[in-house]
Formats: C-alpha cells, structure tokens, sequence
C-alpha cells in the first residue's frame, strides 16, 4: 500500500501457528527507557564446582553421585514437576471446576562435563552429542508418552538456577496446551493446502531472505513474519521430517553446525552469554506414534528476552498479557541485526 | 478420589475463559530456590518529583505541560504503541504472510497528584475517582473503538518505569487476542448453559468459600480454580454486569472498597509495595454495543509475578512457554494465605 513503512507504522500480523496475532510497533524503539535493568550474568564460572550438584562426580540433593561423565548425562529431576504414579483427582460434573490427571517424567540433561562453556563455544562433533542424547530421550520416553518436551532455560533472567550448560525433558501423558495448539494449526493448513505448513514457510523465506538469520543446504533459521520476542527465532529442516529421530546422521552433523552459528550471533549481538528459552517441538508420541502426522514439521522455538542492550529487557505485561503480545522492532530489522553479526564468537576473536 | 490431595499430587486444571489447562505441582514448593532474585522497590519516593513527567505541573518529553491536577489526570501517550491513522499494510494472498491495519490511541492516567501513595494508600472517595476516570474514559474511547483496554504494569519488575501511581488505556480498532479468546469462550458458554459463566462462577465460589481472598454484598476476589501465577486473582461483580459504565454509583463505592482491601492484602503479604500486571474485561465496545452480549460478565484479572518472597518470582519460562503453565501451589493455598492476612495496611499499621 502506498505510504506504509512496517518500520515506522504499525500493524498487526497473523501468526499461523498459534492462530492469533501480534502488534508491531516498530517505532516504540524511540522512547528512552528509565525502567528495571537486568544485572550482568556472572562470568567466572570455574570449569568444575565441587558444590555444584550437575558437575561430575558430585552428590546431588537425594544423595545419588554423578558419574564422571565425559559427554553428555541425565538424570531424573529431584524435583519433579511430573510424577509417573500420581493419582487421579477424580471427575467432578460442574463444567467450572474440571480437572484431569497428569502423569510424567522429569530428566535433567547435562550437554558437558565442563560448566565453562555454552553450545556455541563446545565444538560441532560435541554438539552432535547433545543433539543424540535428545533423540535418545525422545525416542525412550515417547515410546509411551504422547509428548516429550525438550527445553532450556537459558540465563539467569530465564529463571535458569545453575550456570552448568544443561536443559530439560518433560514426558507427560498429556498433550500440553502449546503443541496441542500446533497441531490443531498445523492440521488445517495440510487439509486446505495439501503441504505442511512449515515446509512451504522456509521455502518462501529461503526465496525471501530478509527474515534469514542463518541457513544451510539441509536447515533455516529465521525471525518469523510473526515473532513476538525481539530476536525470537525458528529453526527448521528444508526438508519434511516430522520428529528428531527422523534426522539423517548428516542431517544431525548439519544441525549441530546451525546451532552453533545461531547462537554464536546471539552471543555476539550485546557481547554476552544470550539468555533464552528454547525447545523443540516435533510430531506427538506415544499413542500418536501409530496415527499419520503428515502435517506435522519439526521446528525449535528460541525465545529469547533482551531488547536494547545487555540489560535491557523486553517486559510482555499488562497489554501483552491482558490483550496482545506488541513488539517494538520489526521482525526484519532484528534478523538483518543478527544476520550481519560476525559468525566467530567474540570470546574466541579476543583470545 | 481415594488417595488424591492436591497438595502433594500434580494434577491438570480446565481455564473456561481461555480453554486451556494449567499443570498444578504443589510439591515443587519443597525445592530450593538458588536463582535470581529481584532487587527491593525504591523504599524512598518524593511526593512531588520536579523532573516526574507524571506530577502536577511538570513539562513532558513532548513540551506539554501537566495541569496542577488534583484527583485523577489523562493524557496520550507520548510513546503510543497505537496511533489514530496509520495506512493500511495492504493485502498479501500468502495465508503465511498476513498482515492487517492497527489503529488506535494510547493513553497515560495517573491515579492521584502525589508520588508517594499507591491505591490500597489512597483515601476510598480517591479511589472512586479512579473508577470514575476508567468509566469515563471507555465511554469516550468505547464509542468508536471496538476495544478499550484499560492495564496497570505496578512496579519495576512488571516493566513499569515510573513510580508515580498510574495505569494505562489503550483502544483499538481490533478485539486483541485476549479478549477475542475471552468472548469466545463466554458465548460458547452461553449458548450451552444458558446463564453467563462468570455471573455462575461467582455464585460458586460464594459458596465454595475456600478459594475467596475478600467479599462483599456487590463484589468478589477469589484466586480462580485455573489460575496460573501464584497469587492471581479475579475481581468479579455478583450481579450481571457487562461493563464499567454499568456500574451504579454504589457499586463504584463497593468496587473502591474492595480493591483496597485486597491490595492491601496483596502488600501485606511480602510487606512491600506488591507488583502485579492487572487489567480490565468488558464486553466489546464500539460497532459491538449494538450487539446481544448477554454473555459477558465484566472482571478484572491481576497477576502478580512472585512466588516465594519479596524477592523471589515465578519465572513463566521453557516449559510454560512451550508447552504449558505450571504452578507451584494450589489456588485454595494461595487463596488461603491471602484471606488470613490482616485488612490492615502493614504501613498504617506502623505509625
Ligand atoms: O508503556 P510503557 O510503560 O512504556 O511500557 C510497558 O508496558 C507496555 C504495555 O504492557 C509494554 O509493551 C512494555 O514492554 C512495558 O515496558
Ligand atoms: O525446573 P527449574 O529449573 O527448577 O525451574 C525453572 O524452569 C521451570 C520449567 O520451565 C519453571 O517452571 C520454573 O519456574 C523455572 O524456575
């Protein structure tokens, strides 16, 4: 249309995902901020802390010892948001107060033996470690659970309590709400267009370019067309492939190679260890193992939450949470900022 | 259920307003916390601040000068997230790429000329101002603007950069995805029981009483069934009522009675100033105050960041933002807590 400029109007754009919408108000970026600066995260962490219940070696909470790892661990979480066994809180017929059992696993993933470093500073062949051990925990757990969440919390801002470069896995015998919503979405796009949703979404961003923050012959790492975290991005294989266990030994080596570069960019971006939320969502397990998932496309979410600087964040509150999630760059603007960062990691260049 | 506490047994909660579940692990209380913890508010706030562009009499960033206002004062935004006119992105054939026009008008409404007072502080007669003001301004915004969402961001960790008591209003041309969510849910409702689900949860919960922080003949808070933060709460009227300007004037008087006593309690809790996002729901405005909307019930929802203690908050990271949200105590235990702390404000009760 004439006269409109995404960096200077705002709008709104559809999130086919998620079915809903975000406001884009690219020049909110001009107003100065007075507000909560976030504190530098700690940056001499030693490479081994006898107290520190992940390294190897050493006693957890519940008395159990660590082995002495050499690559990647886990182990059940000693707080367990889900248990195997838990009861069933019964049915009760007032539409207003429903509940339902929730039964699970919890498991701690350790990705090093070493607490001094990050995915983007260990190297490709240790990464592919980690990127095994998920398809293992997958593969064992979704054997019965319908889905299996990998996630990591990132930074002490994303409520991440040690510094050991760890994530998580939670089966549950639920469809969480989240991929439940995915693949309500993801099936009404394959019944109306006849192709998953995300496969023809990195073809047209791969011709696009302008939202590519990284890309590689098997994998893309873009900002979405409708991202609501300043530098969120999604990550995804060119081809259709529907969970981790499906992912070729390349394709695996090729993941490994585009996580490293993405998150080096992140790093490289405000010159810190980027905090994030990540995971990765892929076609449901268990019972679902049997059903056809074609509409599904695996794909990982980073959400990470900075906006202007190392310790300014981005705050999703009143608004956001009582009416729509607003942005304040556009989706193009962040990827062309990460897109132009070096893909050497700055703590490696000061060496 | 044999065997089921809610306490000690995880286990899922429906949200009718939303249609999604919440994970309750009440157990995950027992963990350790050796995470971030956020630094305590300004203890020390001058009553008048020469350079607060929210005072009386003080220059904004744009030049205007505040009137030397004495209750309530509104005035636009100077960093609107939404504008009045801006052009039209124009149409795009791709269903991954969608985007439409968003208009609207932001404003900023401060609660009381001093610095220094907070609502639960203020005088009842101050607070029926701020409800006058709130009515006020959705009748003006509301005749042309489908949605007027009026927000309170309180404190640094909600994002809110200036101490000055003040919340936020901002209308738009588009139902924001809350509210269409919650319009949604309500009608659907409707239809099936034939009663307004707010108007029966009030009724229930009135009777239930274990999840009831303070009543009144008019009003109700209680921390709802499904709720997500720890001490999230709803503020529902006991009559059918679709929207503020509905309210008599001896409901504004109970309304301002009421939300002093539960911000106080909120205060007493951590005995500090309480953060918290909160916002106001009414049935949609503008083309739709033509429209049946018997099924809407105005409420108010407040959600406050803190789990443990004045310092400790409930990080809504990997797994909430990728699968689902999970609480760490049951609603009656926060609702429990709540209803026991004195009606006194822990700062009158000092002097
Ligand atoms: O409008 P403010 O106070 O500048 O900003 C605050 O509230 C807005 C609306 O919830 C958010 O988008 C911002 O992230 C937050 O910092
Ligand atoms: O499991 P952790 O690391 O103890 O806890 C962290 O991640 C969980 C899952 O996202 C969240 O529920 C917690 O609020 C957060 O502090």
């Amino acid at each position: 249309e004439v006269g409109f400029d995404p960096k200077d109007h705002q709008h709104l754009r559809y999130n086919p995902l998620r079915d809903n919408w975000v406001l884009v108000s690219a020049h909110r970026m001009k107003r100065p901020w007075a507000g909560q600066v976030e504190k530098p995260s700690e940056e001499h962490i030693p490479r081994h802390d006898p107290r520190n219940p992940l390294c190897p070696g050493n006693t957890r909470a519940n008395g159990e010892v660590n082995p002495d790892y050499e690559s990647t661990f886990a182990f059940e979480n000693d707080f367990p948001a889900l248990q195997p066994n838990a009861p069933d809180p019964g049915s009760c017929q007032d539409p207003l107060f429903q509940s339902k059992a929730a039964r699970g696993v919890c498991k701690v993933m350790c990705f090093h033996p070493w607490s001094d470093v990050t995915l983007p500073l260990m190297k490709k062949e240790e990464v592919v470690k980690v990127i095994d051990k998920w398809t293992e925990l997958v593969e064992e757990l979704g054997a019965t659970y319908p889905w299996v969440q990998i996630f990591e919390n990132k930074g002490a801002m994303m409520g991440c309590s040690n510094p050991h470069p760890h994530c998580q896995v939670w089966a549950s015998n639920f469809l969480p709400n989240e991929p439940e919503l995915a693949d309500r979405c993801q099936r009404a796009y394959y019944q109306k267009h006849g192709e998953p949703m995300l496969l023809q979404y990195a073809r047209r961003e791969a011709e696009k370019k302008e939202r590519v923050v990284v890309e590689s012959s098997d994998w893309l790492a873009v900002v979405p067309y409708w991202a609501t975290w300043p530098y969120q991005t999604l990550l995804l294989p060119r081809r259709h492939v529907l969970r981790i266990g499906d992912l070729t030994t390349s394709e695996r080596g090729g993941l490994a190679d585009i996580m490293k570069r993405l998150l080096t960019k992140y790093d490289n971006l405000f010159e810190i260890s980027f905090p994030y939320s990540m995971g990765w969502h892929g076609a449901p397990t268990g019972p679902h193992l049997k059903e056809d998932n074609s509409h599904w496309q695996l794909h990982a979410h980073y959400y990470p939450p900075l906006l202007r600087s190392a310790s300014v964040k981005k705050f999703m509150v009143g608004y956001e949470m009582l009416a729509q999630e607003q942005r304040d760059l556009t989706p193009e603007q962040a990827a062309e900022k990460l897109r132009n960062l070096p893909e050497e990691h700055y703590k490696t260049r000061e060496n």
